[in-house]
């Protein structure tokens, strides 16, 4: 799959054709440099190929599927709602092909080399492909990104499913135990639960442990109407075909078994011990606030140099490795990075919502919120923390319908160093989820208008 | 329906408890002022029981039944989908009803009086109520919102619908022609048409004449894969018990006939000449930035007080109007107010998106969003108003899924004086409909990732 003509020598070489890779590769080649691309296998990643689109095309079919079955409060019925499952599986193959084509369209017109195989620094200034072609760089970007940790006695393989393969299925398992409890782990119980599947969530404290308990306790109450089982506290032993029994001596129904507790950078064989590149805890590479690492010939961008490991942080940093690669003195300075867990109710964050000394947290609930209540999905709120002086924002949590829309105002806000008095003053379009935000903004002014609270005097 | 005792004398008397009325009543009473609201039908008025709510939760269910007939392409069947319309419209009105008591409970909360009647002012210090009762104030505003326009000929009454009575139907019509084109009506025609109705639009001019050509491209071209037929400069001249009959000759199938031609301010045995109000051009009441009238102890709000007749405008101007008769001084400085339409695909504005001198328009197509392709929505763009030099928003447009949702975020933009530089910085979380705001804002600045456009040297 080489593309173009094979150059010896490139004024930037991205090794790893993923979000960070490929948008990093655009944004140098915007800016009149030569770029080649490494890519073992597929241009997009694991984002296009296995994690984020795949993952949302099928979540939005789960939820279709289900709410077809569940819309007789509307005065819907339906009878015989089926799913084809290799049907299904066929249209998320087709929609990460026509991304992966768009990627490699992109490349084409802003005449980026794609080289198929994998890249290994020989020095500071050169990579050797697999196919034994040296590749001289002016400028190098890693971006080779993460891959699943595995969990010992649960090697993937069989019915031991990572989350690639987990969104991969030509069929719906009967059942289904999930080991690990992260965003990933949320998302795709939600997803087979609504397909049908007996989920069992495996964790190994609680669920989401890292984040909000107000949002956690939504989702374990929604993932009760929908039969997913949480066991907290769970130590998996062992497994065979159909389930996995546990240190306790319980035997969890499991004709699949996924394994998602989490990913590690992605450095083998790169050769980095042939520069100056160090990589410090847990294996992630070290960069500066420009992505360069500790060989100031080298950057890297994306899951490998560290948390969070979200798809659109790398795009974020794709852009600055490029410009700084082509020669512009730009620096990874932002913020904040949001994150959006699309499970049920989908939880999107953006900053820091804990309270502390001077940081105030204001809440408004969708009960009281004229869009939810129209719609009948009333299961969720947003929370805004703010500093007590002054009212700087300094994180937004939003749980529920169209949260992932509509967090990136909350990150805008976070940026232009908005008050909450910005965000309660300017007007949200009526009736829509986005009002939430201004109330909220409302609440922590001591000036809600749809929640009322007794007034202090 | 007199809530409470009723006061002879109160600081603050809003008459009318619409979403202008009740949110500046609410306001004055945080305030620590005694308030009164003069309401002759229901809570909420328009907005929460015949217009933007009732609307939005028809809406939701005809584009779950539409889609649970067209989901094919994810492996989806289901035969016999069926609506009962009887079931659909208790809904809608418990809806509407829950809202409406939840008003209630927040004016009982806030200690305001509820007087169930008309209002006729006296002079600039009283009103006489329907039931005989003088009620004194301090300060008075008006919130008495619009009615909709009446069409020679095609008076209401019989299958002649204003937008109120075609939000309340318990069938769906066979045929319905629209008579008018504007946002009511695309939501309307959308809505029917996706519950089955053969629907005809009999447009003035054109659709949406007041709005971005490309968008209205986007709805026409939804409009024909839903059946709905668009006559442009048609003009209606009789009608029937079953059709509408247009001068030119042609008979249009119209078992229900939707006359929304646009809305009126509504004043009418307001007795505002005993005040020194003044009323302007189609008859707003004329306020300054304070929403003062000409008569110093008279405000008003919202639709009587002119362009654009929308709910949220209402509600801000509420706030406002209830801080400033508490004697706050504040003001309705707003530099936008956000507008959408809940047609198919879904269009939404902050600001002005026109190009002129020093001002270019960037834009960004779905076509090229991850998000869209894999939900299969691909119909809709982002186009984003900017200054040549310095490059401020002045305004954005946003067609296609979560519009409504994502809006919000560019109307902050603009009330915070962003920059398309700001846009494109902030991450937008991916996979999200809201990145396609982030990549028209780097097209605005020539560096667009996932849409090419050839370097001009």
């Amino acid at each position: 799959m080489v593309m173009g003509s094979i150059p010896e020598q490139v004024d930037v070489a991205v090794i790893g054709g993923g979000v960070g890779g490929y948008v990093a590769a655009i944004r140098a080649a915007q800016l009149g440099k030569s770029v080649a691309i490494v890519e073992k296998e597929k241009l997009g990643g694991h984002c296009l190929n296995y994690a984020c689109i795949p993952s949302k095309a099928l979540i939005h079919i789960a939820e279709l599927f289900y709410d077809m079955q569940h819309s007789q409060n509307f005065g819907i019925t339906a009878q015989n709602v089926a799913l084809d499952a290799k049907k299904m599986l066929e249209y998320r193959i087709a929609v990460s092909r026509k991304l992966e084509e768009g990627v490699a369209f992109l490349c084409k017109s802003n005449q980026i080399d794609v080289l198929k195989g994998t890249a290994t620094f020989l020095d500071s200034k050169s990579v050797q492909l697999t196919d034994g072609i040296t590749l001289e760089f002016r400028k190098a970007i890693v971006a080779t990104g993460s891959e699943p940790i595995v969990v010992p006695g649960f090697e993937f393989g069989g019915n031991v499913l990572d989350y690639k393969q987990a969104l991969l299925l030509d069929h719906v398992p009967k059942s289904m135990a999930i080991i690990g409890a992260g965003y990933v782990s949320v998302e795709i119980a939600a997803l087979y639960a609504k397909l049908g599947s007996k989920v069992t969530i495996l964790a190994r404290s609680d669920v989401l442990s890292k984040f909000d308990k107000d949002a956690v306790a939504l989702i374990k109450k929604r993932f009760q109407d929908l039969g997913v089982r949480v066991i907290l506290s769970a130590t998996p032993a062992k497994h065979d075909a159909g389930s996995v029994g546990l240190i306790n001596g319980e035997r969890i129904d499991a004709e699949a078994i996924v394994v998602a507790t989490g990913l590690r950078p992605f450095t083998d064989g790169l050769g980095l011990e042939n520069t100056k590149v160090k990589v410090g805890e847990r294996g992630f590479i070290n960069v500066n606030n420009q992505l360069v690492t500790d060989d100031p010939n080298i950057l890297a961008v994306g899951d490998v140099i560290g948390e969070p490991m979200l798809a659109h942080k790398a795009m974020r940093q794709g852009v600055v490795a490029g410009e700084v690669a082509a020669g512009m003195n730009s620096s990874y300075d932002n913020l904040v990075v949001p994150a959006v867990i699309f499970s049920d109710p989908e939880v999107a964050i953006a900053g820091n919502i804990d309270e502390k000394e001077g940081v105030k947290v204001a809440k408004f609930p969708l009960t009281a919120l004229g869009r939810a209540i129209a719609l009948d999905n009333t299961l969720g709120f947003v929370k805004i923390a703010f500093e007590e002086n002054g009212g700087l924002v300094r994180g937004v949590e939003i749980v529920g319908p169209d949260a992932n829309a509509e967090i990136a105002e909350a990150a805008l806000a976070i940026e232009m160093g908005a008050t909450v008095e910005d965000l309660a003053d300017t007007i949200h379009p009526h009736p829509t989820y986005s009002e939430a935000i201004m109330e909220a903004a409302e609440d922590a002014l001591g000036r809600g208008i749809h929640f009322f609270r007794p007034r202090q005097k």
